[in-house]
């Protein structure tokens, strides 16, 4: 019987795995795969068999039980079997299912965590998500829009933070502002969009949670969306190469 | 003129840092790290100067202007200067006050993200922080008791999110659960302690928030509490190797 390794790939750029998921893939003998984890990380186990299994937001991703499947029946014939996560695994992963899967089963499993998006998206744009006496927490979200009941948990969770990240917000933005403002986040609150964190394509803007549609019309997926004070802090006033939202005024 | 870069170490173990931080370590004259790294993840940069300048837990650390100035003073006489932060740099790091330092002396300097000890931490509980139909979102805090008007604050985004980790909150577990049960968090919530994550002494204790005080009364430092129903969930019923306090029930 071999193990499963659930790994974190990190934001995507190759290098921002880590050391102990690096040395983990070069001895898989398979790995499973999101269809987002980018082809320089898949090079990193040569000698491995791919399969590429969901997530690929809002398209057609393959149902969890396959992949919970999947992974016991690999482990029964593999020594070293690979799950890589896009991110880290324990962060909207749904790496719970696959561990309650792989426990039901008797496989051993390990977890190596990742570097999540957020992290390298406030790298890209050199804001820290905390700062002293602006920011001393950070909620990071899955925005559920237009689901009823659940709608305003997302935002509770938002408005009660310094800083929040929204996870797989790209084509939702009209209804992400629309939800926030209504629930009583002001339209000039800083906001950020994000696309494609720590690689090549990255684009980065700076615009307000009211004019976030239409900047957000023609983003890249996937894309984070960060809100709070953070981003309007003195670091941003001469940032040239930012690009900035023609509304957006640091010193609101 | 040199660049500095400032990365992330990671949770702990010298092989959760990423493949980047890593090369650049190898690459750097000069390291300038927190006192919490590790002597292993130094031992990435046997070539390098190292300089411990603070930030250990509560206790005397290096004055921040202090490390700003070493900074740039260092980037004027190398090419490679590293400053190595636990965790990830963008995430209770202080990171905002050197980055205006090296752009106030106009230094070139890059950000290399890392895992957040609260990743690591949910590896070591094996339990994911978002759970489908438990939990969509995570906050990430450091609780400020006893500071009169901004006490509330901390607890307004803890009691709003699904899960909450504690960040730095060994030795204030007692006021801690005080002060989030007196604003109206049940003592009945699951909480897991965790110290030393990713690290061979790591220890970690299930319990409820109203026992919390009594767990962390000897637990070691650093440590991360976890808050929410994420901890209750099915997965945890048959693990035995995890130290169950006697208070808790995972059915509450």
């Amino acid at each position: 019987m071999g193990k499963v390794y659930l790994i974190g790939a990190g934001p995507g750029a190759a290098d921002l795995i880590t050391l102990r998921g690096a040395r983990l893939l070069a001895q898989a003998e398979v790995v499973f795969h999101d269809a987002l984890v980018q082809p320089e990380l898949l090079a990193l186990a040569p000698q491995a068999q791919h399969i590429a299994v969901g997530k690929r937001c809002r398209k057609l991703s393959t149902d969890q039980r396959f992949i919970n499947r999947a992974l016991v029946e690999a482990a029964q014939r593999h020594t070293i079997v690979v799950r890589l996560k896009g991110g880290d695994p324990m962060l909207f992963g749904r790496a719970q299912e696959e561990i309650a899967a792989l426990r039901e089963a008797g496989i051993a499993y390990e977890i190596v965590p990742g570097v999540t998006s957020a992290l390298a998206a406030a790298a890209d744009l050199g804001i820290s998500l905390t700062q002293r006496g602006v920011s001393r927490n950070v909620v990071f979200v899955t925005p559920r829009v237009g689901t009823g009941e659940t709608a305003s948990d997302w935002t509770k969770s938002v408005l009660a933070a310094d800083t929040a990240v929204l996870y797989m917000a790209s084509g939702q933005a009209a209804q992400i502002a629309a939800s926030l403002m209504q629930s009583g986040l002001p339209g000039s609150t800083p906001a950020a969009l994000i696309s494609n964190a720590s690689l090549p394509t990255m684009q980065k803007i700076l615009t307000t949670l009211a004019q976030l549609p239409e900047v957000a019309h023609n983003a890249a997926s996937p894309a984070l969306i960060v809100l709070g004070e953070v981003l309007s802090a003195q670091a941003l006033e001469d940032l040239p190469e930012f690009i900035k939202h023609e509304h957006f005024s640091a010193s609101s």
